[in-house]
């Protein structure tokens, strides 16, 4: 059996997120985890269904009639900074018009509490409208209040949005999400580690929120009582080494009172723009290893030779370099202040990242410019 | 002529705040620089007034029946904490029944702006009253807005204030403001550096804000636009080394403009409740964020060595160590081989990185290996 046929199996047949199949994975391998599981009573996490190997090609094929994907690491699409997590996704079920890997490598997460007051949906709005107008995907929870207010703002502008579910991407979740749930899809996309059909249940929310974190270079959280899944997602996003961000709020206000606390803590930065948003995510690249796959990755072996050879010539520049990449068209061209300017870095450095970029295959210099490859 | 007389007959004669009449104080003491104020036409400090050193006696006897007394430094009444400015009063008129010493051992200041909002009036009376209750004397500058609303709150459970005015303590500035002037004297103090009769100047208020930030503990700012004076109180404190706190406000708030960036500026602690005030006042310092909690703060670095002497040094590193930096743990240890593995660099260039770091005070090497500092 290969190992993206058992991960898919896998991923059908235990709850997602758990430490005890990471680990057996990790050392393993999924077919070795996929065994375990099968081999009750002691399963290494609660078993969810059960999909037999064989049965995984047919699966593949349904769920691609219906537009879904199914990404595993390693795979192009596959957004790296994912195996930054001590229990990353085994897969990823993906519905949306959007490369997942590309549209995260400028991603900020925007997420707060369902029960928002009018000033959080106004900063919402405010910041998510102005980071997706410079060119950030805005990832959140697909919920309501904060999350809402934040895909909305960025599809609104015709921005990158990314929603990442507790339940499986075929599911409206909330109900009355239904087709901003839709509208995502069409023009970003729509993720879940659950494999279809799967309920959005209580402890799913705070597996997702991991993956909000990991996947996002940052995390702002606009408004969020102190114990609420916002602040887990801002506190699983510290551990990752992203940037986390709040925004401030009256003191008055029980809607601010985690936010004011995680300031109050220094455990985040204070935003008022999208510009100081900005600021605060490309200054945390700097010293942060960053979302990308770095090439010295701990966990990222595996992934690491299966992309040699395929689409992953990026796979072994330093971050920085990434983030120059990022700033690159696939078509037409960028010169080079413009590119200095939305790295926030002199041109000579980013001279020396194009050169990296341009020897490695992944970016050209053309008549209007710079450029991305591949 | 004694110094105390001397002090007071300067007092009298110069616009008080500035450096060249504190240098030669400092250096010839007062009776020099008054000579050097009469000698025109080069005075080191605008000429304000002329008392002659023998009507001083006179003057003293007069206030003492107004219920003003007059301190200088060296008084048992005097607050040494002023000596910490670049340019210490010369001396002080108070007038009322706190001895201002005491009152402000434990003392915070509460400003802000003038034209404030209804949130920031509450905002206010919550943290002046909390902190009032626990015995800290709210010190402000006795202005419309948030200073008012400060020292009522204290008034208001008998709590201690002091109102530091940019006139003479006889005069009552803002008009509007005569009684309650009048109320924090009969229970607390009113302070100024100039001398009776004289007027609220323009520039008179910057130089009193230096002594609100020098005699508090430290200095909360409510809500201020981004140029105001009270932002300019919280630089002043930041210079001295005070705790310097701003209250989270609305970042669709103009009035919160200025509190919303010092915040993310990183140079206030946000603040939410009376309790996070002492937190902060009683732990400056230990409670800063600091460079372990935000390493890459893109613009902390002059705060963070103003209060945390060599830490900042992290801000002037090149981006190549700050790589390693994060790769090293804040307990125990890690190998140069591990690290290396890690970074994705060879030993040598890790090393030299190392060596920069340990330079810095960022990193140390001990028993089980390298490991962060600060």
């Amino acid at each position: 059996m290969d190992e993206r046929t058992a991960r898919i199996a896998l991923a059908c047949a235990v709850e997602p997120g758990t430490a005890g199949v990471a680990e057996v994975v990790a050392e393993q391998g999924a077919e070795a985890a996929l065994r375990q599981v099968r081999a009750r009573p002691a399963p290494p996490a609660p078993v969810i269904g059960r999909l037999a190997p064989d049965e995984v090609p047919a699966m593949i094929d349904a769920q691609q009639r219906q537009g879904v994907r199914i990404l595993v690491p390693g795979d192009p699409e596959f957004p790296s900074q994912l195996l930054d997590l001590p229990e990353p996704p085994l897969a990823l079920w993906v519905r949306g018009a959007m490369d997942l890997r590309m549209a995260t490598l400028r991603s900020v997460a925007v997420v707060g509490a369902r029960a928002c007051t009018p000033y959080g949906e106004r900063a919402t709005a405010l910041l998510a409208e102005g980071l997706a107008a410079a060119g950030w995907t805005i990832t959140s929870g697909g919920a309501f209040g904060i999350d809402a207010a934040a895909h909305r703002a960025a599809l609104g502008c015709a921005g990158g949005t990314v929603a990442v579910l507790a339940c499986g991407v075929d599911v409206a979740y909330p109900r009355a999400h239904d087709s901003l749930l839709c509208r995502i899809a069409d023009s970003g996309s729509v993720v879940s580690e659950l494999p279809p059909g799967s309920q959005a249940l209580r402890h799913r929310f705070l597996a997702r929120n991991r993956l909000i974190a990991a996947i996002s270079r940052g995390t702002v959280v606009v408004e969020a009582a102190r114990r609420s899944g916002a602040i887990a997602t801002a506190n699983r996003a510290l551990e990752l080494g992203r940037a986390v961000m709040a925004v401030p709020g009256p003191i008055t206000s029980m809607a601010s009172s985690g936010t004011n606390r995680l300031l109050h803590e220094g455990s985040a930065h204070a935003v008022s723009s999208s510009e100081e948003v900005v600021t605060v995510v490309l200054g945390a690249g700097v010293h942060d290893p960053g979302p990308e796959a770095l090439p010295w990755h701990p966990h990222g072996g595996a992934v690491r030779e299966g992309r040699r050879g395929g689409a992953g010539a990026h796979a072994d520049l330093p971050p920085e370099s990434l983030l120059v990449l990022a700033a690159l068209p696939a078509r037409g061209g960028r010169s080079l202040p413009q590119i200095s300017a939305q790295v926030g870095r002199d041109e000579a450095t980013c001279l020396a990242h194009l050169g990296l970029l341009e020897v490695g295959g992944a970016a050209t210099r053309g008549r209007s410019g710079w450029r991305r490859l591949g």
